[in-house]
């Protein structure tokens, strides 16, 4: 299991439905708006996506503040990720962090670097400074998963100043991105800047892993090269028309912007009174948790069987079986959760 | 312009709506079963897909005639080339063909050897001996594009053992396959064979360029390669839902089935009467043409001013620019292509 979200695997520990916290989605669920959305959609399932998703690019560019040509688009963030590796020889990355950042590179013949994240999983810029070469690509979660903090702001323009004296590459995950706290907004940081490129998605925030709708922003020349080596039409119909709707649905995002500071708020303090967890700060929708007794295979049991599903978090590089990862869900499934770590 | 079905970028070029010519797809439109499927399936976008896709291997194994770790899946059926290409370190072709098995494995920073189609289009057997190494990856489109011919059943069979004897593996596009007449199954062919990955689609002949969903056979032990390789949740939740329902629509496939054949006769026979092209034979639906007067700029020209788009070839290596493709599709746009042809 090297993701969460694969509840099916699990349906004959537990009778009823059970509660994923294993995976990372928005509990509101989608945007009402999305629904006529689709539907409208249908008729465009026949014809091929437009291959340059002009209307797709002009609305993400809307939402994202930049223009349309530093709009880049793939079949969920993954697919950038892998698309931007592929223009790279090395990989550079921090662990622990999000598993495809390693094996994406190393399934397209790339060779990867880990460094280690510094003590309360910062960003480590001695060791970043003694690694990084021309022509790297340095890829940093923003929120970073499975720790769940943003990077601070001074420490991003210092990793960045380093990208470009060295000549190399930054790609910034922000998969999780509109989950955080509203700190700064990385994408009017580098606007102007070259030799970085900035993933989000749909998939988490707007509650539509389904959907496959992944986007980005990078320099004008960037995402040319970028359009030059994607694959053609992997944005599908329907990721397509949900951009004409979920990027203008402020009620939606604020909303949900306030639920999850809330619930998180609710579980950081809730899971900080249990005795037998060490709990780290998030910014995100997630929290990483250290076990202080037990480890992720009895945890995990003893959870599945009560109809919960916890994130085990030894398959992150740089963790062992003493990690576990919980989602921010509904107050209600989160005061069972809590309730069930203070059993 | 290396792929048709960009109409958009031609939209000003005449005032009405342009008929597409340069696409491939069912004219029929796709099976009317489908859309309570996508309406089903609106509420699944918020999980993620199943990341083994149990239920649509099942379905696909069912269509296919083999068995459920056979099945193979992609964001359409180019996914699974890109993917399949990843394997191997060179990749063989015969050109002119699809122009994506020789773009994909150079952005994948592979070597790409061309071989040149001998007369009629056929396969050229014996530059194939001389040529095919170890561990190649030969790629055929089976019809081939743009010539829109089958490969000959013997010829696929001494190809195999050519393959095989030389420790190469064959991957078959059969995009277009149902089109087809029914000469052969090249699954039930390779059921029990290695070395060898067949890949079909939805995008053509269910009319879902839209929807992203690629298939494919490959023994077992090629299939679990294939599955450590591939992105996770790269099918979306609709093209999921989709493999409930359009398999089993049998009156629809044959209906298609029959139309085409219908069609492709009617075209074969009236391209054939116009004095300033060759028509080569087709077993797809689509046609191969040559200019004997003109080039294909001023044939798209011209024909883009009455509203039919085609399709210029010389983007095909192998081909020039006195070579256009153009669909079969329903029986008046035909008409009205054929008119255009004869004028």
């Amino acid at each position: 299991m090297i993701h969460g979200g694969d509840v099916i695997s699990y349906s004959d520990k537990y009778e009823g439905e059970i509660i994923d916290f294993s995976s990372n989605i928005n509990p509101l669920g989608p945007p009402d708006s999305l629904k006529d959305a689709i539907s409208a959609a249908y008729t465009e399932l026949e014809c091929y996506p437009d291959i340059k998703y002009r209307e797709l690019k002009a609305n993400v560019a809307a939402y994202l503040g930049c223009d349309q040509d530093q709009v880049i688009l793939g079949n969920g963030a993954m697919e950038i990720i892998n698309n931007v590796c592929l223009l790279f020889k090395r990989i550079v990355v921090f662990t622990p962090c999000f598993i495809e950042y390693i094996k994406r590179p190393k399934v397209l013949g790339k060779s990867v670097l880990k460094l280690p994240l510094a003590e309360g999983f910062s960003i480590d810029l001695e060791k970043l400074e003694n690694s990084l070469q021309p022509r790297d690509l340095l890829i940093l979660g923003n929120p970073n998963n499975p720790t769940g903090l943003r990077i601070p702001e001074p420490v991003l323009k210092a990793v960045y100043d380093l990208v470009i004296s060295r000549g190399a590459f930054l790609l910034l995950d922000e998969a999780f991105f509109e989950f955080c706290p509203a700190d700064y907004d990385s994408i009017s940081l580098f606007k102007i800047q070259s030799n970085v490129c900035i993933v989000r998605a749909a998939t988490k925030f707007f509650a539509l892993p389904g959907l496959r709708l992944g986007y980005g922003f990078a320099s004008t020349g960037f995402a040319r090269k970028y359009t030059e080596i994607e694959m053609p039409w992997s944005v599908n119909a329907f990721a397509n028309a949900a951009g004409r709707c979920i990027f203008k649905d402020k009620a939606y995002i604020e909303r949900t912007k306030k639920y999850i500071d809330k619930e998180r708020k609710y579980m950081l303090k809730s899971l900080s009174q249990v005795n037998w967890v060490k709990t780290f700060n998030s910014h995100a929708n997630f929290i990483l948790l250290k076990l202080l007794k037990y480890d992720e295979d009895i945890v995990f049991d003893k959870f599945i069987k009560q109809g919960f599903m916890i994130r085990k978090a030894s398959t992150f590089d740089g963790l062992d079986k003493s990690y576990i990862r919980v989602a921010v869900k509904d107050h209600q499934s989160n005061q069972k959760l809590i309730n069930l770590f203070q059993e």
